[in-house]
């Protein structure tokens, strides 16, 4: 069973913008054993789509298109499916007037062109959306004699994935052979992606059933286990099988095991451990308490810290001793512990945690000046010890930044561990 | 001229990872007036790949290929474009010779599956590679009568990209009818996309050589122009004719026409009105440090701050009175006031900037319970004095807290002006 994904629109082939639903509709076909083997994306023009879509249905059982459903002249999708499956549009009265009637709650005419939303194909299951005008349809139809199914979506995400999964997912299923999908992930920080292979790679090549996908990014390493089997048990003792051999060889190096970000994790552990943190971040400027507190409800352990960017507001907001700056210079190990140590005194949490570096690519003034671009101390104290950690992190400036965070995150997670 | 760009790779068809390189080049094809019609993504699969290419060349003159140029038996790309087009692959010796050396060099013996990075298309130009060992391959050649451009690149944005830029665009730009690119770009925070397309939709339908995109996201709309004409001359005076009007209209809305982001903007003004700056965050958590140090040299104006993200944060960084969180809970007009101001006083910078706000989904305790979410105040304080702005912010957490910064950060901008 191959898929195909067509997306419609011509902004997506302009250099500033992307089709991204096909990786949401890939997740989805790959829950039901389905793989995706070409993805198109066209332009709002008929000759251009009408000729896509039928190769597509040549190479492909099923067929999704998102986009196009619009009202404009501009949206074809009905159209150029209609012609070609030689298939017949007609105007859906029950349809119609539903959109008359989401115009009439806004006190607004409705505009004729609209009307063309209420088009479906002869033999289409409409597919009711209720995040938007444009229904979706559902076809489960022939092409030179062979079964096909061909699947309508609109384009905007938040109306496409919910008519997706309400909708298509149960449909596809009961067409589709019964497959029972397991997947499981793990993810690390900080390791190098090669090493993770190295060592990864004698165990997982021995489970040939199950696929095991690497993607390296943003400072983290995420392992993705995938199997298909027959029933759901068959499946999941596969991917736990790996996921078992796999963890006992990476060890402490693996944050997740259910997909949570490391700051979930590290939040956490300090609400489990009866921790509260705070943070005294320099060259990070406020991106530690930024990915902290995009948790929602961080505020049970976090209680906030200092953005210690200037010598000054190291002194001011985290009594940073003035000699130490001068005779040490910030980014150094003593200003690194009195920033932590201070943070924590200040704001009466139980940790204290700061990052102070040279992100680059200006140099550094004053004592500071002869300290090279990526040089880092992070320091972590729990009031009665401080360790502190030195780094040189290789990079441009927002790569040095992403890793701090990431470091001092994981200090912390090892600190708790 | 239609162009097709074919990204050629299996993990491009997983949820995990998607082409970015069709963007690159289409920027560049865009520079040379050529549109990109079609954009294929296609696996590692010698059937499916010949297939595509195939399709390419019969509906479009310029095809460009990224990926599956790699040394291992799944990189098919030079096979499958010579059995597209019928051409031969021969080994060359001079190649073989330089990939023999890139292995020598690291002490390393040259495995027997990289020699096919040797192959060569028949009538295809060598386009060396620096930065990889597979090297790019030019064919101008024919396809069922019609002249066809094909062009092979690898993979890695890092390879791909200067490989296009030195040795792809001036052979096209010879190819091609002489044509001149003008590009300009304009950039919004905070207005509607409806309202910005309302306002100026009846000045850029007005040019119709001109290309008009509006794209909106993170809390920002651009507007891009391009137009092509035979001379520079005439294409820059159409895109600044529309510019100009579209300027006059959208007038202090607009805060960059140069493509700086907001924050790059608000510290120049900064510097040019001789203003240092400190932030206090509540909701936003260093977000709003985060996007102001981000910036290369922002330590010559923004001095830091506090995450001020619990009561008593506010308090000991800030010097928020005590009193005015019991009495009006830290979501207020009052505690939004002294943040600025404490954070103003305690860090010696001329103005100081605070956001506090409910950011959900959980509901606040305290005196803040009965307070939506979405509920925010924002504060600037020069000394003297101290503006404070009420808002109601729609949306998720993550929504919640971007429109905060982009709220604060464009506060800052009017005042600056």
């Amino acid at each position: 069973m191959l898929a195909e994904i067509i997306a419609v629109g011509s902004e997506m082939l302009t250099p500033h913008r992307q089709d991204t639903n096909s990786l949401y509709l890939t997740a989805g076909l790959n829950d039901l054993g389905v793989s995706v083997a070409f993805k198109t994306i066209v332009g709002d023009n008929r000759k251009h789509l009408t000729a896509a879509i039928r190769i597509a249905l040549n190479r492909s059982d099923i067929v999704l298109l998102s986009g196009g459903l619009g009202p404009t002249e501009d949206d074809l999708t009905r159209e150029c499916v209609g012609e070609a499956l030689q298939l017949e549009l007609r105007r859906d009265e029950t349809l119609l007037q539903s959109l008359a009637q989401r115009f009439a709650a806004r006190n607004m005419a409705m505009p004729a062109n609209n009307a063309r939303q209420a088009d479906v194909l002869a033999g289409a299951t409409i597919l009711p959306n209720t995040n938007g005008s444009a229904p979706g349809q559902w076809l489960d139809t022939t092409f030179e004699g062979f079964r096909k199914l061909v699947i309508l979506l609109p384009g905007p995400p938040k109306e496409l994935k919910p008519l997706f999964d309400n909708d298509c997912k149960a449909r596809l299923a009961a067409t589709l052979p019964a497959n029972h999908l397991a997947r499981r992930m793990l993810r690390m920080a900080l390791i190098p992606e090669s090493q993770v292979d190295a060592r990864t790679a004698p165990i997982y090549q021995q489970f040939p059933d199950v696929e095991t996908t690497i993607l390296a990014g943003h400072a983290e390493i995420q392992l993705h286990f995938l199997c298909v089997k027959p029933t759901l048990a068959e499946a999941e003792a596969r991917v736990d099988a790996v996921l078992d051999l796999v963890a006992a060889e990476m060890g402490d190096d693996i944050f997740s095991f259910n997909g949570e970000s490391l700051e979930e994790v590290v939040l956490l552990m300090l609400g489990v451990r009866n921790h509260t943190l705070s943070v005294a971040e320099s060259c990070t400027g406020g991106w530690l308490g930024e990915r902290l507190t995009a948790v929602p409800n961080s505020s049970r352990v976090f209680l906030g810290g200092a953005i210690a960017y200037s010598d000054r507001s190291k002194t001011a907001l985290a009594d940073v001793p003035a000699y130490l700056l001068e005779e040490h210079g910030a980014v150094s190990e003593p200003v690194a512990r009195a920033l932590a140590e201070g943070i924590r005194r200040r704001t009466g949490s139980t940790l204290g945690l700061s990052v102070t570096g040279i992100a680059g690519p200006a140099i550094a003034r004053g004592p500071d000046a002869a300290k090279p671009v990526g040089l880092v101390y992070i320091a972590l104290t729990d009031g009665e010890d401080t360790q502190v950690r030195q780094l040189h992190i290789t990079g441009d400036r927002e790569r040095v930044r992403l890793w701090c965070t990431q470091h001092a995150l994981e200090m912390l997670r090892h600190f708790l561990q």
